[in-house]
């Protein structure tokens, strides 16, 4: 069970009820009304659980768990022990993740505003929102409804949020339009200048940097991630998209859709990203590039030319996956061989 | 247009007025009085705005701009449209800079001390200060006329910042001494212990760290970008130095005069830049190395060694950039050899 | 002398006092009762002055050094000038850090509670803490004897903090557990959300973050550096990790005992550290990797696999060091060769 310092368990619920809060069916449906009352792994589960198989690795572990129930794989359903109720499902990780949600729905503080928190009297507040204290709101700043303004964030002069945001502890946004459902984590930096000027031995000069952040709805940026704003163009960040902590998104950068950026991961300025394009930790993207739908950048690589949509990148300077674990078997034959040599 | 929420335009200005702003000269004097409302990118400048070319890729565009005014290069002349007033220019880029900030000038906030923020006693606060909500300003801090401390920002004990600073929201500053006209952007931390302590398996002793942060004049520090003080000598930034988002710059590093850092760079202790060195982003230097002056170091290069001035290194770890470039091609061969091999 | 504006130096201490607090002895016991009013580098250090030797790069240093006394390694003793009093010791970095800490102990700000921080009355506060202003404290916090709460931190709901802790200005603390003598820079994140959802074109569904963050006693955690909640299990970290700045440690990662991440390094999830591990600057951890106790992994190097106890590594991807250097050499006998080719 998780900590209820921290966090508190709703339920239990009928094994129909959570059902219906996803698309996963019955084996079974005699175990309608079987009563769970909390999720946890596979290993750990108890007799009142439901747990999860997804990752194949852990097939054994089925074998042996002790939960009342799991969602799995149709393929999967042979090797689950007697008498465990088994909820079929196309996207077990899915599945469960809705499950979950439903024992463990985002908390919705309390509706107030703070009395230390700073509004200025300019801004507009929607309903049922919460400011913390030590929040600063600037002057004409809006904010839907049912939105959350942590301690200490500051939102600058302007800036203009969607309905049911999240903006987390200490984060700072300027200059920047955010949609509806979006979450920002703790220490995120949005709206700041971008790193414009032009280099001159007589001191470089700062170019005024005019445009803006624009973030669709359902994003979530991470802790301590930087999202400078445009420099006359906007910079962009598609609906749905997922960007971790660490990450640098430099001036005019456009993602897609539901694209996935993995911590310390960073982008240069005006690179375009797809839809659901993946960029793995710490990957690096030069400038000006465009890299196509779906496409994918491995861990680590260091990107300095455009990438195909649906194409899988790797390595530094990064080139076709395929080609990159060719390079580093390549590498290491060269060694092997250098040695013989010697 | 810029968002009038954000950016309050300046203007209309007639061409001389701007001329007279940078080195730029009329191709044709009669343009003088002729008057623009607002600077705008090539393809997007209307009938109203001015505009620039600078990276020659464009210049196709410019032949198709409604702009009614350019800044350009003088073999960039023929290819303008007839009736676009043109200023001639040697640095493009930097005249349009200057001309952008003319329209576009930094906005000093109106002077004043939020009654929410908390300023010990002790501290002197020059004219024409701004002292945002939240802000905490601690004992004998020294801040110089007309500097700007944002919403949620901390200045340790002892802290000194020059004139006409521009501290950006959250940020924390400590054990620093910071010139005139510093920007530093949101989040940044300035200042805090380096990574500093004898290791041992008793449990690794921390070593005080004694010395500062020397922050020359006119530099910049960018967003969530970390920057430790010194462990007895100094951590030094010389003047007119750009530091981007995420940067680590570590205990003892001295960065020379008018450097650039980019995005997730990461300097490791001890290590010294020369004057106008260039570090792409996510460049890692490790520490007690010297650069020279005017060196540049490709994007995601690992440095081990010393740099001599002037050149250009790249890789990882890093070798002169034209070697990198060969070992990549090289690389490329070997697996080409390899495949057909098998 | 340290800047005085920014550390107090106590003292003057004898020798025999100095050799008190830690593991050194007098080479000559007629030295017992010199005084000493400061520490110094070698260079520096002036005839009233303690030093240390322990890089033997700086043994022609120390025969024109002007201090009074020096802590070094027995084997160095005859490089030392006449009339120099000496500190024999098996670790003098060690030994000197705790002659340091003796003259530049620890400030502990006089314990008291800023009227403008925000302390929720359910929280339990400890003796001799100090709440600084702008902290804002949340329901059922608990905080032990003699903490310290800088401007502006944050602590979420629920969270435990135990004795001597020390959390600079601007941090974040949700969700987690601290033990004694716990160290946290300006910025750091600890606690939010991890990176968890099931990926889906219509839109990543949230997996709930049920675990916590762990983190032992005498731990360092660096400037804005960020660390997730476990997903179910817990994110931990060992007793005395000192952790650098702008480190990415994912959900679920269970980092050792004594465990030195430098700078911008980045574990994924899962991955699990034994103790003393040491990770080199913007080193990158694949997830799921289990990393041996005494392991080491060089400066920039991206891990894709497990690494045995004792072993150091290095590369992209990274294989045990010698073979990472025999890759570089021969990538750069290669380039040779081809050039003679051509």
């Amino acid at each position: 069970m998780a900590d209820p310092r921290f966090f508190r368990v709703r339920g239990p619920f009928t094994l129909a009820t959570l059902c219906g809060v996803c698309e996963a069916t019955l084996a079974d449906t005699t175990a309608a009304m079987t009563v769970v009352s909390d999720v946890a792994p596979l290993q750990r589960a108890g007799a009142s659980d439901l747990t999860f198989l997804d990752n194949r690795k852990y097939v054994a572990a089925l074998a042996t768990s002790k939960a009342a129930a799991c969602v799995l794989h149709e393929r999967d359903r042979g090797r689950a022990p007697p008498g465990m109720a088994l909820l079929l499902s196309r996207a077990p990780y899915r599945d469960y993740a809705l499950i979950a949600r439903t024992f463990y729905p985002e908390e919705a503080p309390s509706a107030a505003q703070a009395t230390n928190a700073t509004v200025d009297p300019t801004a507009r507040i929607g309903r049922d929102c919460t400011i913390a204290p030590g929040a600063v709101v600037g002057a004409n700043v809006a904010i839907g409804d049912g939105s959350t303004i942590g301690p200490g964030v500051v939102l600058e002069r302007g800036v203009v949020l969607g309905r049911n945001c999240r903006i987390h502890a200490n984060v700072t946004l300027s200059h920047c339009i955010i949609g509806d459902r979006v979450t920002v984590f703790p220490g995120a930096r949005v709206g700041q200048d971008g790193f414009g000027f032009a280099p001159d031995p007589r001191g470089h000069v700062t170019i005024p940097q005019l445009g803006r952040v624009i973030v669709h709805d359902d994003v979530h940026i991470g802790a301590n991630t930087t999202i400078d704003r445009g420099s006359g163009p906007d910079t962009v960040i598609g609906a749905g998209t997922r960007i971790d902590n660490l990450v640098q998104i430099a001036h005019n950068v456009v993602l897609g859709r539901g694209c996935i950026v993995a911590a310390q991961a960073g982008i240069a300025g005006s690179t375009r990203l797809g839809d659901f394009v993946v960029l793995g930790g710490k990957v690096g993207l030069a400038g000006h590039l465009t890299i196509g739908a779906g496409a994918q950048v491995a861990g680590g690589a260091g990107l300095m030319d455009d990438v195909p949509p649906g194409t899988i990148y790797g390595g530094m300077p990064a080139v076709p996956i395929r080609n990159w674990h060719r390079q580093t078997l390549a590498l290491r034959r060269l060694v092997k061989k250098d040695q013989k040599d010697d």
